[in-house]
């Protein structure tokens, strides 16, 4: 079965966006065994995108689409293929009534351009969007193609997954193949190279699974896929004496899970305090359901007045000892921890550039870790712009915390 | 000139690995005005490239590879071309050259599969890799396809950008365009259709650009583009009074930078006080250079102990109104702003999800204005997963003090 995917958008080829939607439809499509054999992003402009939908039709057995479903001049999915297939597109009265109580819930009337939306090609069936206003379409066997399939589905990835998942998925799952199981570890603290060499000989022992080592700014995950769960646990096994205490977890989690996790299971509970990363530490961490049972809360202090006024910090003391310093983060994480009555603290302080700040050159960093034994400051140096400065100084604070809780066990 | 984009590797469509490199070969095609039609990610799969790359050549007048190069069993993007065009792989001397003293600068002998990477096919030329070992190709007029070039570039961005700008871009400059321009304004507090429907009107009178409306999460961007720079500027004259108030500003930046530009300019200082938000808000404003310059800082009090320790409000009386109420995010802006001194102060409660919290439904939002002449709070309900609504609530934070600058102008 050749499935291909087809994101709309001029934006896609113009602008920085970035078609996500694709990544997580192949997520998708792995757990029932299939998989994209391409996957094309294409502009609003009828002649590329009817051109591609006519390739699609001769050369793929599920075409799924992503974008212009919506009711503005630029979207004309629906309409291309309609017009490909021979087919009219005519008003889905259910689609025109789920819209009206759409609007209606918000206390509002359709604008007239909506109702555009509710045209479905004849022939075809209308998936519901019940979180939007745009429906999708499913098509069979469309005129001329017999055994094909077409998915037109939403741009806004929210609308997208929820009708993938209850309105494509369950056409599927005569098709599925028997599903390819993934094994997902993540590991913080070493560089992508050393982990290939480090793992070459337990990956070669299993070298019928698919590996993948994929590095990003705050962790490194090692991906393994194959149709047999137990061969994975015994790779998962093999895995980790290699990884030692360099393994966060096993799994869907990331790093903040994995310390919000332990945190959980100890009752304990942490406070941060940030500088230069300026809450991006406390918002990483709070955009995990539940943080609040183990994460107090936090101090952006990003300025002098600020670390006096929130966490009572001396303004000359700041001054004699400089606020890109490792007695700054050691106090920063000292003072939230005793504010907040906190188990732990972290405390960021440092340069992200894009100038350097009284005297420290961008990608110095100071990370303090205030805990029941004691305070420890590590300062590292970061290379990267800004975000990245920023992001990865969270991530090696994170990673602080776990190693002490692991080796405080 | 119609120009395609072709990013090779297996994990493009398995993982969550996404073609960045398009999206950096997209402004530079731009910045000679030039663009993709398309673009396609296919995997390490012969009968998968041929495909496309056969197709490619029919309708392309330059296809641009990602990928393939290297020297493993799965790289064969230039043996690909080769076949299809009928040509034969040669060893190139200058390529076995530098791939010899590529190795031997860092006292290393070339593995013999990496000879596999010095063949180019006949009648095409090597693009030097100053960066890697991995020579491009530049193929102009291939067999067949008079007018037709093709670059093939490595999958390593690093490689790849400065194969391009030394190899690639030199050799374009002849069919470059006349660049092009964008036009891009941010609107924020309006939803996608009805900045539609209310700009229809001028986009029509200015029908030649080329419009693109881009909704997010948290504001609306209207991008024009053309090659006429006071075309753009006429199109920007007539939309300001249809956008009025809810035009954020023109140009890259977005709402966070109009807030701390505005701030800036009237010499004013703002703090906030996140609960449901998390440190979201502050990591929004401390993403940009220079932002301690208005934004002093702030408190993520995620927790009753937290608003209590940083803020001073009284447990009890939080008790009494819920830390999801009016109350409560009106006390989190006045309390910080006080505590940092600060002209404005915004304060975010709610409930993100997933569950009800404390009575109150998922997306229930209350956001607070402290400033000069008093505190005002808004209550929208906003839909979403909690990310969603966690980022929309910092989005119409900030909007809301824009909004009150404006004003009080």
């Amino acid at each position: 079965m050749r499935i291909e995917c087809i994101a709309i958008g001029t934006e896609l080829l113009t602008t920085r966006r970035i078609d996500t939607n694709s990544v997580w439809l192949g997520e998708r499509l792995a757990s029932l065994g299939l998989g994209f054999h391409r996957k094309t992003a294409v502009g609003d402009i009828r002649r590329d995108l009817a051109e591609l939908c006519r390739e699609a039709l001769t050369r793929s057995d599920l075409i799924i689409t992503t974008g212009g479903l919506g009711p503005t001049f630029d979207d004309f999915t629906k309409e291309i293929f309609a017009e490909i297939l021979g087919a009219d597109l005519v008003e889905d009265t259910r689609c025109r009534a789920d819209m009206v109580a759409f609007y209606a819930a918000r206390n509002r009337v359709p604008p007239q351009v909506n109702f555009k939306q509710a045209l479905i090609p004849a022939g075809a069936e209308p998936l519901r969007n019940p979180v939007g206003t745009a429906p999708g379409v499913w098509w069979q066997d469309p005129p001329g193609h017999r055994g094909v399939r077409i998915a037109m589905l939403p741009g806004v990835p929210r609308e997208m997954k929820r009708m993938w998942e209850e309105g494509v998925e369950p056409r599927l799952l005569p098709l599925a193949g028997r599903g390819v199981h993934t094994l997902r570890m993540v590991v913080a603290g070493v560089p992508e190279s050393n982990l290939d060499e480090r793992t070459r000989e337990v990956r070669e022992r299993h070298g019928h699974l698919d590996w993948t080592i994929l590095a990003n700014l705050t962790q490194v995950e090692l991906l393994a896929r194959g149709p047999d769960p137990a061969e994975l646990e015994a790779a998962r096994a093999d895995f980790e004496p290699v990884l030692g205490a360099d393994l966060v977890s096993v799994g869907d989690g990331n790093l903040e899970d994995a310390v919000l996790e332990a945190l959980k299971l100890r009752g304990e509970t942490l406070a941060v305090a940030e500088s230069m990363s300026g809450g991006l530490l406390a918002s990483r961490l709070t955009a995990i359901p539940g943080a609040s049972e183990a994460f107090l809360g936090g101090a952006t202090v990003y300025t002098v007045r600020a670390k006096a006024a929130l966490l009572g910090l001396d303004p000359a003391w700041l001054e004699t000892v400089g606020t890109v310093s490792a007695a700054c983060a050691a106090a920063l994480a000292d003072a939230v921890r005793r504010r907040l009555g906190a188990t732990w603290a972290l405390g960021i302080c440092g340069n992200a550039g894009p100038g350097a700040e009284g005297g420290a050159p961008v990608g110095t960093v100071f990370l303090a870790l205030a805990g029941p034994t004691g305070t420890e400051v590590r300062s590292p140096t970061l290379v990267g712009d800004r975000a990245e400065v920023q992001l990865r100084s969270t991530a090696l604070a994170l990673d602080l915390l776990r190693r002490a809780m692991a080796s405080a066990r």
